[in-house]
């Protein structure tokens, strides 16, 4: 079985859950925590040099890190991968966006609101400039999602697996989603497929 | 013919150009520049609603974006994406590492040190904050490299490509190879192979 090494709260291991719901995977899961030094022991670093999670250790032992090339690995050979070539192109695109132009946005954000020992790097300078690259980027997904149901091609893959799992939480970083009509129905799509799990299941 | 538009000193679009030329794709090169404005004309937002580069028109006339995106596009069915499904994972997980852990630092020093307009934002609190990632994702590239002839499994791959990218022009942004003796062997070892061209080529 896959064991899943897991920050219960990150969107980030999140996804590697919902890919594994949705293909009906089952996986161990065991708790470390960046917040606590666990992500950096010897014994973590060998597993994953880069000292993050998630880190999955795979059937044959080998371990495998970054959120978006355990989804690509685990949905290889699923629907979650779209088979055309085009479709499957514009899936790379939407999980690259997501590390570089989302993710450091409105993940980080969202952990400088919630953790308190992050406080102290939240001054307002940074505040503003995170809300507006998370607008930014929650704008490049509204324009897609007004006009269509689903990211990358016409059915549900890991590209709305990896946007979804920090897009949900957006709130909590201080993002308002109300003028975003088009990724909240999209969001309740989603949640609404069968074999659903939450952040928190 | 795929048409790149591109930033020609850029290391993303250089990207592109090293996965053509290892693959035998002609290509047709179209200067635009986040410098001038031209990535956020009206025009050129259509093609690419973040409005960066580098940025392809295939054959059919639809376009794709994220640089790595478009290096995955173009490595299907070639020997620079491993066959084997876990070396496969593992050049995804170095190229979501690139763009999330090297790039933001790397390539972005490089612009803050070589772009005038951007000298005001090189504060030596950011520029130490980049200078200290930077060189930890050299550091886990080192670790590989000491070992190993390439990243992803035994062969060179779109992996490489994509970190050599910003990495063989480290120093303009002040980052010391002189530590990292396995990445200088893999750079040399990149440049030589057959069909290699230059970031200014």
């Amino acid at each position: 079985m896959i064991t899943l090494f897991e920050q219960p709260d990150s969107g980030n291991c999140y996804k590697v859950r919902l890919v594994a719901a949705h293909t009906g995977l089952p996986i161990e899961r065991v708790t470390v925590s960046s917040r606590d030094g666990s992500t950096r022991t010897p014994e973590f670093l060998a597993m994953n040099p880069i000292g993050k999670v998630p880190t999955v250790r795979l059937d044959d032992g080998r371990f495998l890190g970054e959120s978006n090339a355990i989804l690509l690995h685990l949905a290889e050979q699923t629907p979650l991968l779209p088979a055309d070539a085009y479709d499957r192109a514009k899936a790379y695109e939407w999980l690259f966006f997501e590390q570089y132009s989302h993710e450091p946005a409105i993940a980080v954000r969202r952990a400088l609101v919630t953790y308190p020992e992050r406080a102290a790097l939240a001054t307002p300078e940074r505040m503003a400039q995170l809300l507006e690259a998370g607008n930014r980027a929650l704008g490049v997904m509204e324009a897609r999602l007004a006009q269509h149901p689903w990211l990358a091609g016409g059915a549900f893959s890991v590209a709305d697996i990896a946007l979804y799992a920090y897009t949900h939480t957006a709130e909590e970083g201080g993002y308002d989603l109300a003028g975003f009509p088009g990724i909240r129905a999209w969001m309740d799509r989603l949640a609404a497929q069968p074999g659903h799990v939450g952040l928190l299941d």
